[in-house]
């Protein structure tokens, strides 16, 4: 049986650049992409790591779903993301083992199709389900 | 320059049984090992992705951290763990560079040395350095 991978760990942060900043002095960083992604109303900084990445979020609107919870919660963690092999069949499976999915699989950045398992299923988790670049 | 890797992300579980039929349910994940860190006041279940780990913690003790975090955010990721190659060497680069640290190197599950920096400095995510197990 294959094991899954991580995908990214999604940050929310209220400066993409700052943030940036903060998480180059810690850690040896030095690949970046930012990407606006229109879908999620967010611009993104991808770091990076030798096994996964990390993903730094801001909302570029008040109606992004990050903008809520930054005000709500603060910057911190907003999801993990686990790379599917097979997306429709890793949600199925999911779904089938009663677990609680948000929403139908859609378009995230740079082009792959996601989905999302509620945290109430995940022990407070937000967990997203992505398709695999490779 | 060598890249990071992600050691583990750590979530706060208030049952570590229930919190690891969840993931098992979601993930595809054989490989189980827990052990109580007496430091930490923890019962832990690491659970080995392709490429990282989860690591679900229970508080055993009211004076555990893990239970003060989940009393007053619930449960959800706790830290995120970075492997430093050489854990002096980074953490005194994270010092220089301004990051708030939090108490000195000491050891944490599977005997390995950790410090952490604060999240203040790290956008709300309280980050693990973590001797590397290689």
């Amino acid at each position: 049986m294959k094991k899954l991978r991580i995908d990214h760990i999604a940050i929310a942060v209220n400066n993409v650049e700052e943030a940036l900043k903060n998480y180059q002095k810690a850690l040896n960083i030095d690949h970046i992409e930012i990407e606006v992604v229109q879908n999620e109303k967010v611009r993104v900084a991808m770091l990076d790591l030798e096994d996964t990445r990390i993903e730094l979020m801001e909302p570029i609107s008040e109606e992004s779903p990050i903008k809520k919870f930054l005000v709500e919660r603060g910057e911190g963690i907003h999801h993990l993301a686990i790379t599917a092999d097979n997306i429709e069949k890793d949600a199925a499976r999911a779904t089938e083992n009663g677990m609680k999915m948000i929403g139908t699989l859609r378009t995230g950045s740079f082009g792959r199709k996601i989905t999302f398992i509620h945290p109430k299923s995940m022990n407070g988790v937000l967990t997203e389900f992505c398709e695999s670049s490779k």
